[in-house]
């Protein structure tokens, strides 16, 4: 009796589910407490919308309870007396259902399991304690088991059944029984919002969680409450109960909600695209490294097998058809910020995987100091930027046996291009072997970043096919700008 | 873009767990957003605190990271800049580590475990996508498990440990890694806020909750971020993301916790016991209940196992040698309100079942009209409140072959009590014989409550061995009575 007498309240509900036990073992508490003088109210729910005739035991108490536990609180703390809140609460129960369903019984330790299910069975109907429900149904997919449900639950041949009918205002809980995970309750949660909407109802809320659940039984239970203004007011009612859920306090049904966007319109042929002197030196840039990367491939995958998954060269092939099938779609832009954006986009979607990103991240930084000017120091500038990126996000620094390494060899050359009267040719030279140098030197490096940091450094006698790729891509521009005189 | 540029944010945090893939293309994301001029930054959180020995890769986001959302949300809900948020976020995200720790991999639809255990093993420090952990331990208990991760997170020889000491104020999150029950989940919460506590660690506040799952991972991860007062405020600040919990803004350290309450302490003989001649008689009708009962043991078993479960005599038996135990301990009290408080407590306790809670009811509830007067009028109305009481909490009525039926059958009798000089014997003879008719009649009822109900009435021709054991107690007491002359 302590914790009823230590509170001054002023009485006590029991809100109890309709199972016989349930019912006889609060009632005689209740009694007992009564014939103490302590005034203790009782009201049984039967949320179960299973059952389409009724035994006299009545309908079981569900996962609506939680619903009349919150609305009890909800009055109970704006004061409304214990008289009062029994009446307007067991109005409440009975304006509602609730229907579960599962992929087989709950696991109660100690006890096998009550009923078995084959592998291509639902049970409708079922109870929290392990009880057999009232339909076995063949699985069928998320919409068709929810609809199957919800169909059942507003029958109004079923006794039980709750009376939504196109244009009534309901609060839907979507409740794990314990084994699912967010992802499938997710996906149930909107097959019911979608049903119910295409019913004519609209959903004032919906609490999507683990309101009441069996031990790990992997199935969910629908509930349904007929709510107005007024109920709503006390289901939204801020509560300090740690497990009610954090709902948005606006109606679901007419709210905007996110679906996949449709993918966007081809972009039209860019109009910067141009058939200028630079933009034909551009494209046999890219032409030469494409041939050159595809004439690596077996080397790379070759140098790779000994130190990631062999598929290096199979990568960069297949950046460099990409690029070639891009090439004869269209002209590339004339501007070189405009034509590194996309080559970057494009490599992002078409190379994939890390080395993807990275020469993505790359090509976008380098864009940027390119989009002023593109003098020589811009040139250098680019690089900076693209280098400085990739060390960012990709976390590799020099010496890491990267592709980092080749690029970053020619990089520190290209600084001679800030100076005022560089030359083009002499100071790529340097950069294109300075980088060539820097990728046969990844063969005495250990592995500090990427795939090949998972291998022990005694097995890398090879240089990194990365950094090989990088600066074989250096020496395929320097080819054509030597050969154009630029 | 659109999303971006809808919204009049004035920048946008990516909040990036970092893993190469993640850090590379949301990178790429944010370096081609800016270039575009959309302010973007970023921040990489690695909160993991498996590994003692750091790889270049450095630690994997965990379920830290959703502390980091919280506190940059509540920064820019108050209306903190961009760049702040960032710095201070990225300060928060170094004070604190996470261990995960589970039974198996997760399941990925299509894909084969990324590991196996055997059953009497779990993974320690395991990531998300389904990666193996750093550490396999042999299977123990809740409390040997939760010691050994907060050991290995707060160890200072573990270089992504988390400083936490004697005194350190922290935030404790216990995620549900996916296929978890709250029972469990919940003994793991308990098992480390014991724990930490016994280390002297202020536990400000427990998130216990799904907040990073991975499909069905049977497991759990342990999250400890050191706070102060004002990034408290943060974490504590009002949000409408619905998967946040609502968890009370006070210290779980300090405050109240309720642990099953200790037995009470036996009672003292009861002071109004006396050993007059009404407690006499008393013993005496007690007394030749319960050696009838007893002797009905088998008669009422054979009568249920043709209805329930056979053990209905084995139940009145239990309690009658419960009776008779309790009248050897001490005399019973001497008020007949007293005695029948007590007796329903002892049947509550000693006999068990849907019966022992239907007799408890009815001697609680008939209890009370004895308080005021126990005149035959006053032992009418008690029989009155008694099968009321059956009625309200059983859902049984007359007519539903069960003990209702003799119970019923004799209190109509016993109404006569209530005129002006009624007789005791008379009355109650006529109660029993009325008690005993409709024991027998109940052979040809249909069960309508109680555990009959279940069966076919076609397979039920022998009365209810209830109502046969109601009507044999109202039997042994008319003996009594009659053998005294009362």
């Amino acid at each position: 009796m302590g914790p009823l007498l230590a509170a001054p309240a002023v009485g006590t509900l029991l809100i109890v589910k309709n199972y016989t036990g349930d019912r006889l073992n609060f009632g005689l508490a209740r009694e007992q407490a009564r014939a103490e003088g302590i005034p203790v109210e009782m009201v049984v729910v039967g949320d179960d919308s299973a059952f389409t005739v009724l035994k006299k035991a009545g309908r079981r108490g569900l996962c609506g309870t939680v619903l009349i536990h919150k609305v009890a609180g909800a009055l109970a703390e704006a004061g409304v007396g214990l008289e009062e809140i029994t009446n307007r609460v067991s109005v409440v129960a009975k304006a509602m259902g609730t229907l579960g369903v599962s992929l087989s019984s709950c696991s109660v330790p100690g006890s096998r399991p009550t009923f078995e299910l084959s592998a291509d069975e639902v049970e409708l109907g079922l109870g929290i304690h392990g009880e057999a429900g009232v339909l076995r149904i063949k699985m069928a997919t998320a919409d068709e088991i929810v609809a199957h449900m919800l169909n059942h639950m507003t029958d109004s041949s079923n006794v039980s059944h709750v009376p939504v009918q196109s244009g009534s205002s309901v609060v839907l809980m979507v409740n794990n029984l314990g084994g699912l995970s967010y992802l499938e309750l997710g996906i149930i949660a909107d097959a019911a919002v979608r049903f119910l909407e295409g019913r004519g109802v609209k959903i004032a809320r919906a609490l999507v969680g683990t309101f009441m659940s069996a031990l790990e039984m992997p199935g969910v239970s629908l509930t349904l409450l007929l709510v107005d203004e007024p109920l709503l007011k006390l289901i939204d009612a801020e509560t300090t109960a740690a497990a009610w859920p954090n709902v948005a306090k606006v109606s679901v049904t007419g709210r905007k909600r996110s679906r996949a966007a449709p993918a966007e319109p081809p972009e039209a042929p860019d109009a910067t695209a141009a058939g200028g002197a630079t933009s034909k030196q551009m494209v046999r840039v890219l032409e030469r490294v494409c041939t050159t990367l595809l004439g690596l491939e077996d080397q790379l995958n070759a140098l790779d097998r000994a130190a990631g998954d062999g598929d290096c060269g199979t990568t960069h092939s297949r950046a460099a058809r990409a690029i070639q099938g891009w090439l004869k779609e269209s002209p590339p832009p004339a501007s070189p910020a405009q034509l590194l954006s996309k080559l970057s986009l494009l490599l992002l979607e078409k190379m994939g995987g890390s080395s993807g990103a990275l020469y993505g991240l790359f090509l976008t930084a380098a864009a940027q100091p390119l989009k002023a000017k593109t003098d020589l120091a811009a040139w250098s500038a680019a690089m900076d930027a693209g280098l400085e990126a990739m060390q960012k996000y990709g976390k590799a620094a020099p010496g890491d046996r990267t592709m980092l390494d080749s690029l970053w060899a020619a990089g520190q050359e290209l600084q001679a291009w800030k100076s005022p009267g560089a030359n083009l040719l002499p100071v790529l030279t340097k950069a294109v072997k300075n980088a060539e140098a820097a990728a046969e030197a990844t063969k005495n490096m250990e592995a500090g970043a990427g795939r090949a940091s998972y291998i022990s450094s005694a097995r890398l006698d090879q240089p990194d096919p990365g950094a090989v790729a990088a600066a074989a891509i250096l020496r395929a521009i320097l080819e054509v700008l030597q050969s154009q005189g630029a």
